[in-house]
């Protein structure tokens, strides 16, 4: 998985059937040093995350491993949100710091 | 997914029997700035997308999972035209004002 | 899918077992320009490409959806010999000219 | 597989219900000279993994053949701590030199 | 599938129970040219590759398909040892004048 921001929303109203209801976000790709990537991907929401949140994106047929998206052409989903992350070298991010 | 523009057309007569009927596009893909990446996709059109317009790439095995694809060799898929796409920055594609 | 060109063949005798009887082609990628790329697969050939011919490469499990291929350990295929590729801006690749 | 190095943790209560009780390190990857690359992967640990150790991560739908993991969204897991690698050019890496 | 040069051994003791057996190889990639790449796999080698061979990498599910291995969290798997490579431009690699 790979650590991400959550950046924007993307809309379609013409798409494969089974994609309707599927929320699309945004995420940008977050470095190992907690900097905004150049990389993002647009991945389908299953845990409700908001702008600015930081989040775990899975990639591949993992993507399709929640329930009812078994046969979706869904190749990225997020997965969790992120409440800290903690290196050998101190605390990269803590939701409650990045919000207050 | 992979947010990219169509480009143009590939055409082939000889190849693999399944891909008969299948639509090649070339899909030019776009940063999270809206720029034209050095990169592109090969995709097979299961939306009927048009020249120009920007839409979601989907790889991998999730290519497959349109109805009548599951035993093609296709590693992306075209899977919805995009209407707009919104960053906390602001609108960065509305299709709208593209095609005006 | 990702663009071609059919530069070389690869020959081992030494291999796994299912792998007997698959050609194996060097394919090297090919840039939106038409430019050739530091940048190669070598693919099982299932169309009967020949040399300097522009190729569809499908990878990932896509690769083994072709008729027999489903247990072998193989990650990419050629599946289509490209005719054309016409961009909005002209034509990119035409194989009766190239060959000509 | 790819070595990395054990770099921290990230934790999350919002996520994937099948999620739960599944602990995630953060990865970063290793040159084949042995340095820190600006590359890294947030992987499932199913095999116990402490800070600061080289482990292989494995990734895709390989990363879901752990018993108990087949339907877990996850695309990287680490599946061995890393015990020496030897180079034909000398020893990458011994764990026991690491730790002393 | 890509050509790598077999480059080192990589020991574990502590490692996910299907694993037990599997020997794992550092391959180090090659490039169009016959270059060393700034690149690695670590992959279960299953046709006995040794020290400085070329060999072709095969990733993704496709590791998975060797006789045993269905069930292996393995991403990446060595699957034929490398006798020529023949490019247009002439022979890029002989194992025979290679081992002389």
């Amino acid at each position: 998985m790979r650590l991400g921001k959550v950046r924007g929303t993307v809309v379609s109203t013409c798409k494969e059937p089974s994609l309707t209801g599927v929320k699309f976000l945004l995420i940008q790709f977050v470095s190992e040093n907690g900097d905004l990537l150049p990389d993002y991907e647009v991945a389908a929401d299953v845990v409700g995350a908001g702008p600015g949140e930081w989040v775990l994106v899975t990639r591949g047929s993992a993507a399709r491993q929640h329930s009812g998206y078994g046969e979706r052409p869904v190749d990225a989903a997020i997965v969790a949100i992120v409440d800290t992350v903690s290196l050998d070298s101190g605390s990269l991010y803590d939701k409650r710091e990045d919000f207050n």
